[in-house]
């Protein structure tokens, strides 16, 4: 058997700390076994490996999730990379594509999809297992595992068993049909008649997934399907496949089961009253904080009450209420995010302002990873000044490269040539100016600092 | 009459937006009649006008509000300026000898003291007239305002009368003695007998207060006694003077008076729910929000809460629990101060952090206004890169000054001797490297820029 992990959504349910780059699953907020903080993707991961799975395990992702999985994982982690976001049957095809193609993987094995981020005990991935020995002995075309209600829940999608009697020595049920949050009435007639909540873990053989494809003229070869992806439909997996195969059975899983994705659920699993600065003081009970601010929060005579503080604002919520924050927090957005991690490394915007004379000011903290580097690129409509705070590297200015160490301040002209490349983690603060100071402002001429060197003169020191 | 009005403390009850160089009488947090955000100082000063005293008014203040209460209240402020802070007596004194030996004041004359920020009717302003008559009338040595109390609060002083009987006509009681904070059942009776709130306003013929430094050894001549400031005792007015007059009576005011010193009763004179970016969604009531981060700031579900975001730091208070502010806050002191306004102009800290190797770096954004200057100095630990992103003006180095505008980058190596001066309004962002930054590694050579043209080299253009 293998699995597939979706690593997807930006999710604004958790602002302001996950954001377009930063979803939630990657935010350090869980306490780990040995006491250090682990991210949701984290502490399944290390489930996976104690249940001997991660071995078998792929991830899915976007590219701009790429270095946040290596980082959190490890750089051996096998990512399978989408090359835009569409939705999760276009994932899932481009997944079994690589697996056929690319490793190799017999078209009889078992391929189990799940979330990336379930908060569940690790029993949940030891029944992993009985995927694959549950399509055997039913010959269905799915298997799924559904999560036994533990109250009429109206957010969850049911899977709702057929009428016939329940197959005891089997361990699964036949499923009739779903149904998408049912009100609290229809959700208790669904428990008395042993449906399961949608968790979202599918498992199929992956002919099946390849002879769809086939089907509808799409490649199975994962090369050439990654060249015409975008002629895949946006549609989920559940709608493409699952609600139209016509023999699927479901495991029922019986432990804890848990959807982080709101701040008051998530709360709930911190052991940790404050992370970051501050101080929950006086009558306040149920009381977290998560401050990612260098700044002091101080909380006083609130309960029942999550505060999260980052570079790109404040949340301030009842915990009861903290869910609708998805709906609240489009009327803020367009803002610029303030803190962003790329493949080169991160940026903090520490100010932004407007002149008296109508000129835009930038400043940012930069740092780029050793060994990394900013492409060579021009901006037509800003001039920037660097000063070097930390690190050494070398800057490409013009076609020329200079060595660049800690006090260097670097001067880019509108129109000038530039890259810089870390020896070591390099940090600078940058400071842009310029009538209209925006991201797309930007003409990449190359990326690799190898194509980079092979255009440019080395020199020995800094011109100025 | 002459007023004398008190411009003190520093106060933490208003965290985060209140600290060491903004009190919270210059927070703009009011409505004023034509719907500007005024401070309490403005409106004190606009009452003072309304009832014709302003013209017969002084501020004695420190030197760190100068600039603050001539930008709130106008150039023409006549302010009396304390060499160093003290307490109330000290400060009442060199006033009194300022009013005699620079003003010309007649030692007959009344002298009425106030606090620059009570939160009064215009009736209470007008009531001052009266303090002048009760003086002659009773032949008394201090006259004092007293609030006709509302309830038996215990936070307050209060004035305790004579028992004897109330002389109607002369609309003045005799002061027995006062009572500080009693407890509710003492307040009851305090109230049963007709004390009133003392609200820290005094009247005194000038003649008394300079008899009393006489009497003491102190000089009455403001130039001596701003000399020898250091040499008065750090007491306040009331344990030095009012306590231990023989002969006090006391003027009832029965209009509104509020002490708008914590956030949850200064929120309840706000008509804006928020001031600065941010929501309120959502079932909040009584929810005020005052934000000067350049971030959103969203509150959810929550009532009878407080929140304050200031560079400084983020409160976040159940409205009856804020006043212990000035406890807690303690214990995230000894944080740099995010946000100054000082005699020059002002500046923001952005970025503070230490590098992988020890090394400190900050970054500022900072303001000069126009016809201002950075004295003529000296950093030993540290080195400077200023990028002027607004204004024009003219930067020494070394002894030789360059004019600067928009888009230059001057570099100030570790020893360098270097100024600047503002033409127009000046903004530059600062960044500061060094082993250890401290405000105190600084060494003056001159202050004004004309001495500091006197000894420079003016040239052409900047050197790099």
């Amino acid at each position: 058997m293998k699995l597939v992990l979706l690593s997807g959504g930006s999710g604004k349910r958790l602002w302001p700390l996950s954001n377009d780059t930063r979803s939630k699953q990657f935010l350090k907020v869980l306490k780990s076994k040995n006491g250090d903080m682990q991210s949701m993707v984290q502490r399944v991961w290390g489930q996976l490996e104690e249940v001997g799975l991660a071995s078998s395990a792929f991830v899915a992702t976007g590219a701009s999730q790429v270095d946040m999985l290596q980082a959190q994982l490890g750089g051996e982690v096998p990512l399978i990379v989408e090359p835009e976001r569409r939705d999760t049957f276009p994932a899932i095809a481009l997944a079994a594509s690589y697996l056929f193609s690319v490793a190799g993987v017999d078209t009889e094995e078992t391929v189990a999809v799940l979330p990336v981020d379930p908060y569940v005990d690790t029993a949940f991935f030891e029944k992993l297992h009985e995927l694959d020995s549950a399509l055997s002995a039913s010959g269905a075309e799915l298997a799924l595992m559904g999560v036994a209600p533990t109250y009429p829940s109206e957010k969850y999608g049911y899977i709702v068993p057929s009428p016939k009697q329940y197959n005891e020595g089997a361990g699964y049920l036949e499923v009739s049909h779903f149904t998408e949050k049912p009100d609290e009435e229809q959700a208790k007639d669904l428990i008395e008649q042993g449906a399961l909540w949608n968790c979202g873990v599918f498992a199929f053989r992956l002919g099946l997934m390849l002879d769809l494809l086939m089907e509808n003229g799409w490649p199975v070869s994962y090369q050439v399907l990654l060249e015409s992806y975008g002629d895949l439909p946006k549609i989920s997996f559940d709608y493409q496949v699952v609600e139209k195969a016509s023999n699927v059975v479901a495991l029922p899983y019986e432990g804890e089961w848990k959807d982080l994705g709101t701040w008051n659920t998530l709360t709930e699993e911190m052991d940790m009253g404050v992370i970051g600065k501050g101080i929950v003081y006086g009558k306040s009970s149920n009381a977290h904080l998560i401050n990612e601010l260098g700044i002091p929060v101080i909380i006083m005579g609130l309960s029942d009450i999550v505060v999260a503080a980052s570079p790109d604002g404040v949340l301030i919520a009842d915990k009861a209420a903290s869910p609708a924050i998805k709906n609240v927090v489009k009327q803020v957005e367009g803002q610029r995010p303030m803190y962003e991690e790329r493949r080169w490394g991160w940026y903090r915007v520490l100010d932004y302002h407007k002149t008296d004379d109508g000129q835009q000011v930038l400043t940012k903290r930069i740092g780029i990873a050793a060994g990394r580097n900013l492409s060579y690129q021009i901006h037509r409509e800003r001039n920037e000044v660097w000063t070097i705070v930390q690190g050494e590297g070398m800057f490409a200015l013009n076609d020329r490269i200079y060595p660049v160490k800690p006090g260097d301040v670097l001067q880019i002209p509108k129109g000038a040539k530039h890259a810089i490349y870390a020896e070591t983690d390099l940090e600078f603060i940058e400071v842009q100016m310029g009538s209209e100071l925006i991201e797309e402002d930007i003409t990449r001429l190359c990326m690799t600092w190898d194509e980079i060197k092979a255009i440019c003169v080395q020199t020995g020191g800094l011109k100025s």
